[in-house]
């Protein structure tokens, strides 16, 4: 079988990584390109990141949907080592592998990884034009419970239950998080999302928790919002919100919600934080496999997550300088890929951000 | 306490109603006014139904935050038995009772009456200025179980889970109701809402019932969104969507999120459907305690919903005429109230919707 055995090799080619040992003063940080698109845009990173001088040293693991043959494995110890040992990560979309019995790549690299906020910048894109040009705000949200706790049970034929879990330590760690972050960010105000007038125990929990940690900040403004008035009022008028914090499912839909304010998952950056200060950025998009391998891939999610990644790290200047590259791109409008109207190819696209750099 | 008499005499005039045998050729339908402005943006409805020579005669009740001191009842048995023998009603905002251990009422009353799909119109208002122009959709929500089971428990210290309970009987209920819906209303396609990528079962369940009904109907269009993209959409591009169906929790985000994109709750209608063909039509706003007996409240969400009434009772040419009339009110702009940007007064706004019929 040729296909196969082209996928063992592939999956050979980009798992088994030179692991010689660092260049000194450089950073290593892992590096999930994916499937799909995931490569493309991960090579449009590198350059970039080459050409701005960063010192990064890329450790690239092969994780998706291409199972290893021989272990029946699509995840692998070493992939997992790379980032706890690192504790910087980048990574593009991964499928979910086929065959029965696999979970969200994502989902694992959660759990495996204890990846307990994802926090996601959205703000509106200078000269990008949607109907929003006032989006400025953060959503982070508790990545390892709630709804996604993985209990579902049949009771009786026809009904079927499930089970979210929210807990105190977990709900304390995302809400200091939240307030951790909006202060060395210089935020605002910080709104507690959820739906505690219906899940009063669990959302209740949750909103104990936040208030504990608010008053250790005291010159936050802390709210609670209830999710539909939150959907709501995020549609109306998003200037209203700073930084929101929630539970696992909420987070995912309003993070998508405010992904649309302002164009879509192809422009928003998210980034993984996980216990022992592990930052797993990812471009939440999906890996288009029908444009894959064609050059035409919008790598601007990735490399706005890969800039989160750097002020993880500190390294605001080097942050700084690529992110007004890739803003002063789009906003230029010359080079824009097809998904923003664009007919630019990926790489000259890329080549626009260095000469902005 | 004179207060606490002034509520027990408003609480017995409103309740004790005549219960005189209907007029012949009139339709009985029973009223809540609700607590707040209900009363005012009631009478409002009245008039206008009044002046449109609507053949109904209201039966009225009072349910809301006022409990009744002999019995300590919120809700009285006559007040749940006028629905059920009227079959058709309208309720205005209601505040949850006062004291330990009330549910809200609106879960009281779907709980109570089964109201077991909560249809929500909402479309752009010509002239009343959003961000959108082009919404026209409608959103039927689960109204009975998933989330709201009311089922938590603590598990152990700090850790407390909720169950979410999705059956057969009544993901098949509502999407019969939704397909059957869109067939009477000439709509095209129904989209269910669900995150069974991540919630299997139960969403997974609600998925399958949804299935075997769009068999049914060969000329409807059926997809399956998933509902952190589907926010994302909607904002994006509302006129992608038709007829939502999904269960009761992404019902209460979406329709708000739905509601925020035509200028809020106090514009949009709802009805619910019972079982056995109850209709009770509702103003999903609040009471709005502030501007209560002020004569400044919009009673647009709630004599929409009244319309939406008319139409379940195939009074087709009255919901046309009226509902013309409040569009055209509020299209001219010179009567609004104060939520929509005017300083019209509730009787102005109602008068000039009575010229506009
Ligand atoms: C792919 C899916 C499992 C995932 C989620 O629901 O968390 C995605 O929507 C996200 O937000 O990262
Ligand atoms: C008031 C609240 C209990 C209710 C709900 O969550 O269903 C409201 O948001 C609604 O949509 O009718």
């Amino acid at each position: 079988n040729p296909s196969s055995s082209a996928r063992v090799f592939s999956f050979f080619d980009r798992t088994l990584f030179s692991s010689a040992a660092p260049t000194p003063n450089l950073i290593r940080a892992t590096l999930f390109p994916g499937d799909g698109i995931g490569p493309e845009i991960a090579e449009s990173v590198k350059e970039v990141f080459k050409s701005a001088e960063v010192p990064i040293e890329w450790e690239e693991h092969y994780v998706g949907q291409e199972i290893d043959p021989r272990t029946q494995s699509f995840l692998t110890w070493e992939s997992l080592e790379s980032v706890r040992k690192n504790k910087v990560g980048l990574k593009g979309p991964m499928a979910t592998p086929i065959g029965k019995g696999h979970r969200s790549l994502n989902l694992t690299l959660r759990k495996e990884l204890n990846l307990y906020a994802n926090v996601r910048p959205c703000y509106s894109l200078p000269g990008y034009k949607t109907r929003y040009d006032d989006v400025d705000l953060i959503t982070i949200r508790e990545n390892t419970e709630g709804e996604y706790s993985g209990l579902e049970h049949q009771v009786v034929r026809g009904v079927v239950e499930s089970l979210k879990i929210i807990t105190r330590q977990a709900s304390l760690r995302v809400a200091e998080y939240a307030f951790h972050y909006a202060k060395a960010h210089g935020r605002e105000r910080v709104s507690a999302i959820h739906k505690a007038n219906i899940m009063q125990k669990t959302d209740g929990l949750f909103l104990k928790c936040c208030r504990e940690v608010a008053e250790k900040y005291p010159d936050i403004t802390y709210e609670e919002v209830v999710i539909d008035n939150c959907c709501m009022m995020l549609v109306k008028n998003p200037a209203l919100f700073d930084v929101l914090v929630m539970p696992n499912l909420y987070g995912d839909i309003i993070s998508d919600l405010c992904a649309g304010l302002i164009g879509g998952l192809g422009l928003t950056p998210s980034c993984n934080i996980g216990e022992g200060g592990i930052a797993l950025a990812e471009a939440v998009h999906g890996s288009a496999p029908d444009i894959a391998g064609k050059n035409l891939a919008n790598p601007t999610a990735l490399m706005l997550s890969a800039v989160t990644m750097l002020r993880h790290l500190e390294l605001h200047d080097k942050a700084d300088r690529i992110q007004s590259a890739i803003l002063a791109t789009i906003a230029e409008g010359k080079y824009r890929t097809a998904d923003l109207g664009g007919s630019s190819t990926t790489t000259d696209f890329t080549k626009a951000i260095i000469d902005h750099l």
